[in-house]
């Protein structure tokens, strides 16, 4: 069972978790172990001795080198093995899998396939999470699932109304028309509620940053790049003033950022940040923002992970689409599209019927 | 592997654990939510939305209706969805599955298998659990073992001699003679233990209530009732008055009632109680008597675990089969019986071996 | 996957450890109930009652005789059923598996395979346990690993320079040359390091035992004996004094003694002891050398359950060699060459590359 293709740029980490140290971490199933070279430079290989399989990450780091911490074998950061114990000649084999790797948006990038095709443009846009414009911070969760379930989650707000009706949950999300489209690699889903009373949250942000209160104009536009990435570009204006023409300038906007890798196949690494445009040096609210959008996520992840356990108990059970699902249909077949080009013949693992 | 029946009543719960709010259980590897209407009826319905098949005991009762937890699908008591969100025709296919359910002598019972074959006449006959001329109660406790192991316990009662020693078991069971006989869904064992020395147990039984004490008939009658329940009738009377005959007015009468329901093939819920017929209105007693039986049943449970553990260890092991093996003989055939009618060609996981 | 032969002895449990009642231990996947008789001869049983698989260690000691804990049937230290509950005839068949079983240099020995093969003679040779020219003591660990794992790594001590470099690590081991040798059932790696400033824990033993200090020649030679004991005849002597040539006099030798269980193809019974010859008296220094050897060895657990996880997630994936490994090699051929003769046809588990 397939459940993500190896030909892409997943997120490993975040940036300040590598360091002058060894970070284990598995992605796509490989096990990996992270480094920061002396240059500055991550470095990233298959986390097993050639000689006995030892995690090379019970090891340690010497200058840019990793020693093995069983027999003491010594690899470079290209993978080559550069010493072996109470021998001159080096078996010219002995290496371990290096990874391509690119750091890019406060996240640390690896690529699992063929790392003939690792095109440093491929790597998803989320410039929001270090852009001077912008300011935010984010978080990194293991989750207990297949990480297309918490695609679908995404693609999909009305479940706020549902999992957050504590929080932002607010009916006329529930209640709002959406208009979806896509492209080869990208599904995006539009939603506008005009003229409304704004949710508590959103009527703290704009009397926040602007010292307004009244009706406004909001916004969520969720856009998918494949396999795993979803931005969603969301906020609220005074109403009336244009912001869905493209005039936000009476507005706040947020970005809530996602990234989700496979751990496993029922497993998965999300990484999420929120970054907003306005009262961008105040720390206590990038804080206060943080904290708040992981208790929501909280939610999430209890919902996900029983879902993954009825998943698990019904092998070959189909999931029904209602119209809602418009969004993550698009993003599971552009997924699919992805795996089927490197497994011909390959079924994607859960089918879906279509809408009724 | 197939080691239970579906076209039977199982026992859900007790009848104070359903209550106005979402109760999920697993009967036969079935996933269920049960709640009571708002008329006290009792509804059944499978535990996973028809859309993304997140269990709906994660979600909330609304009246009489379930509401899902993630995207707010909304479910009757018989399993038809009832709104979706975000759209007004509601695909006419959205249904969960909705259980055959009835009420009787303080259980819950749930037919998992064909609906139409589903008669409450065929309920099991505990009917002494809510008979004004009995008084009792009993617990429910999860064991991990397969639920004929339960039965093949509670059809030998020699093992009390050995597992209970501490408490009930006396060398009179294992050495008097019994008697099994069997009909088309009922096996039965007789054992009578005639002029004896009550054990400790039943001598304060019969002091208690009648303020006598001297030799005694003893009596076990364990009648067994496909596929899992069993209603054990015990008691003493003063020895040589016609207990045997008919006349237990010169006795005392418990019943101990159980109700095995497979969860798992590994595991199941096993509901019992205990009623008398003497010292009705006594709550201490009824509370002295239900802690006593836990305590045994507790003796029991480390026993049957461990078996199960054993099983597990050594697939495809049979068991060997003693004289006192009868009536566990019968029930297990009785058993092998329904199994088969619903799988033509199926066998029964655990052959036995004849008696020697 | 065969990772064990059967027709061998394998420790069973310290002798301490067998007392007048039952002990469940688990060798080759095989349960089994160890006990004490009356004489003091140790009886091992298959830990599983003929009638309905309780494990026997589940009920008691009678006498030289285990009754089982739920029905009372009863076996002999031969494994023959002698009581049967409620009948007057045994069934000649109802018996348990009894172990062919000897206690030799503080070790209980069974033999899981073939009772006709099993040899007395074929016990390995761990003397210097019980030997009065020798003193130390041990202990039992449960590893969670290949028992194989084990056996590699104490047929290649230039581990030690990189487990255990905080405690007896040392370069001069890894950098010293060795010459490995091989009989039928035997393989031996001898390393001298001639004329060398001793490491700190041999400078203190030849320190204390001869009140000498000064360069010495060390000696490190590891015997394996298939399928998994290895004794390895460690130690230092003034340097230039005639050691290697076969006089130890101005020297302290100690011998690391180790019989290595399988449990299950993934767990192992790990029994180890350190003997010396030198300050034989000192019961204060006999505990400071098993703690002391109980402290590295559990550096060497924590690495040995990495390298098995290691190993799972990679099915299939072979090791790969280095010179240091020759005496593993050769280990691991006289294991497969014992399954290969139980096993025809048989492979090796883990395929071994030659070494480059």
């Amino acid at each position: 069972m397939v459940t993500f293709p190896l030909n892409a740029w997943y997120a490993a980490a975040y940036d300040v978790e590598v360091k002058r140290e060894l970070l284990a971490r598995t992605v796509c199933n490989q096990a990996m172990v992270l480094y920061r070279q002396g240059n500055g430079q991550v470095a990233v290989l298959e986390d097993a001795c050639w000689h006995r399989l030892l995690p090379l990450s019970q090891g340690r780091l010497e200058g840019d080198e990793v020693v093995c911490g069983y027999h003491g074998l010594v690899y470079n950061a290209d993978g080559l093995c550069t010493h072996m114990p109470s021998q001159e000649t080096i078996n010219p084999s002995a290496c371990v899998r290096a990874y391509p790797v690119v750091e890019r948006h406060r996240f640390v990038w690896v690529w699992p396939g063929d790392p003939a095709l690792a095109d440093p443009a491929l790597v998803p846009d989320l410039h929001w999470n270090d852009d001077p414009a912008w300011a935010g911070d984010g978080k990194l969760i293991r989750v207990q699932c297949d990480y297309r379930l918490v695609v679908d989650n995404l693609m999909d707000l009305t479940h706020e109304t549902f999992v957050h009706s504590g929080s932002i949950g607010d009916r006329a999300v529930a209640e709002a028309p959406f208009v979806a489209t896509h492209g080869d690699r990208t599904a995006t889903v539009t939603r506008w509620m005009e003229d409304i009373v704004p949710p508590p949250f959103w009527a703290a942000q704009i009397r926040g940053a602007r010292g307004w209160e009244g009706r406004v104009d909001r916004w969520q536009i969720i856009r998918f790049e494949a396999p795993c990435t979803v931005a969603i570009d969301v906020g609220v204006a005074e109403a009336g003033t244009g912001a869905r023409q493209g005039d936000r300038s009476r507005g706040v906007n947020g970005m809530v950022l996602n990234t989700i890798t496979p751990e496993t196949e029922t497993t998965c690494h999300y990484f999420w940040a929120f970054a907003r445009n306005y009262r961008l040096g105040e720390q206590r609210l990038t804080h206060e923002l943080r904290e708040g959008v992981a208790r929501i996520f909280a939610e999430d992840e209890r919902v996900l992970e029983a879902q993954q356990r009825a998943i698990d108990a019904r092998p070959g059970q189909a999931f029904n689409n209602l119209n809602i699902d418009a969004g993550a249909m698009w993003s599971r077949r552009l997924i699919d599209g992805l795996i089927e080009r490197e497994q011909p013949g390959g079924r994607p693992v859960i089918p879906l019927r279509p809408a009724a």
